[in-house]
């Protein structure tokens, strides 16, 4: 990664037009994994110009070094590849671009869609890879649709394993596109992201994909509770499917409750059961709901967050707050008790031991 | 159980006719387990008779203990009902009985069904508690077929989590009827089997139920495979995700392959993934599989079946055969990498650590 003002490809040199160029809005552990998948692939690919750019929030470091130097925070050792280029400034960093890869935490993305009101290229195509919703009181709006609302384009979605981190070290992966109507634009996104490790395919299907993306987070902090509760390995490993099977139950139910096009066939992508198994096998959120249990819910989230993140916040743990608020305004709180309790031991309502009452009815 | 000889409701007593009557051909763990099931509700449910007839190979055990006399062998310390008679000459056993439940290792089916041709009453119903197919020279046969074809009555079957251990100490588990198309016949199995702590649902979908059943033990296999060999726990989990995600995919692709009346829906249903999961995380496949990779293939699966099995056979290492023979019969072996490994695993033609080789790609 080299800083802006360094780089030989600035602004000043023209490209020829029928190139793609890619900014990644976001900078954190899975926005700079994005930029180096993606930066390995425009090298390669001629139907994209070389550079990538990544709008990087400018952060001073105790140490003095700047995160557009180098993204020693959220990846560090991993280079991402002497294409991506840190861009701190928003508008300078999308105003080229005509693919927009939106990686952000979602509790910035209103704020920031408000920012580029404007200030993007109108045959932008947008995608997003961030977990989460907004709760209105018109009701849930995926981050999909808030991109399309907000700046007038469309908007893909890509979902997989998020476990940002085997991914920077080249481990085999895999994910869905989803998108709603253009097929040809999806498979550009597919060969944007596609490396001989992070197999991605492509399904029309953008609310399913999305939120099976979403709501395997909250599934895999009912599994890290069970993880970190005493018992032993064959109750343990028994609690663990059967909190993945109900958790699958309640996300193609919440799913398709919520928007009646998302099919069936979307828990078969890479996107749905195989990425649910991964994430309550391995995966942060089932780390830090582990070490909430095994503290006997003691210590809060937001402490396990500075300890075990870094002070990034815990995706499930939000999606559990956000699908509370959904089910509750909608009367659906006895449909899903799997996602009630995950949520009521979250704040400290019942105790972690709670998971193991409910997931035995 | 009460020996047939000594039971008040033998054969002189005279029932209504429109009581259904039900026999279980079959008295290992799974069987006597479905007699306890069946037998709770028999009592409670007036349109069935009472008593159920259970078929008991007769054993003679070096304890002088007769298998007839109570489930010593595989179903110790488990009373399974006072209206559970043992019959062991099989002839009697299904005499009267109009609901047949077929739950004989699958190796004896063929034997089995020709014994009771023209012994059974014409409008019987049969269902299948069988994991597993016969291989013939114009192709695969599922034992619900082989049941229908050899005997000239309609069979469903029943498929879920194979741990028949737990559901006889009444732990919580489920269970699908997989029926052809008479759904009230598909409805009477339901009640007949379901209790508070054993929840049964019914799916038009006989071969998609079948095949879940089946097939999820191959699986269970690999994951018991990558259970015992030396690795860290991210790892293991790691591969065991991607050991369930893959079965998934070939167990969906070859039932499709096979049956084009398979539909996705199936996998959803407690056959499906949850039954999976939960027999990738626990249960007998993954428990010998995890010896025979810890053993590193030096000591044989009849070995360890006779060590941890008192003798009975895995389901898993068989059905990996035969669809090991569908497969090369059709010319899918490259189609199917984990099926195929974990039989040549089985046999010993590759080490066990080659379900890891195969899981990364």
């Amino acid at each position: 990664m080299s800083p802006s003002a360094e780089t030989a490809s600035g602004d000043d040199v023209e490209v020829p037009n029928n190139k793609s160029r890619v900014t990644v809005v976001g900078s954190g552990n899975w926005g700079s994994v994005a930029a180096k998948l993606i930066a390995s692939n425009t090298l390669k690919l001629s139907s994209f110009h070389d550079e990538v750019r990544m709008w990087v929030f400018e952060e001073v470091l105790p140490s003095g070094e700047k995160l557009s130097e180098e993204n020693v925070k959220y990846l560090p050792g991993i280079k991402l590849g002497r294409n991506v280029v840190a861009v701190p400034d928003l508008e300078h960093a999308v105003r080229d671009a005509n693919m927009l890869v939106f990686v952000a935490p979602h509790q910035l993305m209103e704020g920031l869609c408000r920012r580029l009101v404007g200030k993007i290229r109108a045959d932008a195509e947008a995608i997003s890879l961030i977990k989460g919703m907004e709760v209105k009181m018109e009701g849930p709006c995926m981050i999909s649709t808030l991109i399309t609302e907000q700046l007038g384009i469309n908007c893909c979605v890509l979902m997989g394993a998020n476990i940002a981190n085997e991914i920077a070290v080249e481990k085999f992966s895999e994910a869905t596109v989803g998108y709603r109507e253009n097929k040809e634009i999806a498979e550009k996104w597919v060969r944007l992201f596609s490396t001989p490790y992070f197999m991605v395919s492509a399904c029309q299907d953008v609310e399913g994909v999305e939120l099976c993306g979403t709501l395997k987070n909250v599934v895999a902090i009912a599994a890290g509770f069970v993880d970190g509760l005493e018992m032993g390995n064959n109750t343990k490993a028994r609690q663990s499917a059967a909190i993945m099977r109900m958790g699958l139950r309640e996300m193609k139910a919440f799913s398709q409750l919520l928007f009646s096009s998302v099919k069936d066939s979307t828990f078969f992508e890479s996107c749905g059961v195989a990425d649910l198994i991964t994430t309550c096998l391995g995966g942060r959120n089932r780390k830090c709901a582990d070490a909430f249990a095994r503290n006997g819910g003691k210590k809060s989230f937001d402490e396990l967050e500075a300890e075990i993140l870094q002070g990034q916040k815990l995706q499930g743990v939000l999606t559990a707050k956000e699908v509370y608020e959904v089910l509750r305004h909608r009367g659906w709180l006895e449909l899903f008790p799997l996602f009630r309790t995950v949520h009521e031991i979250c704040i400290g309502r019942l105790p972690p031991t709670a998971i193991v009452e409910y997931s035995q009815s």
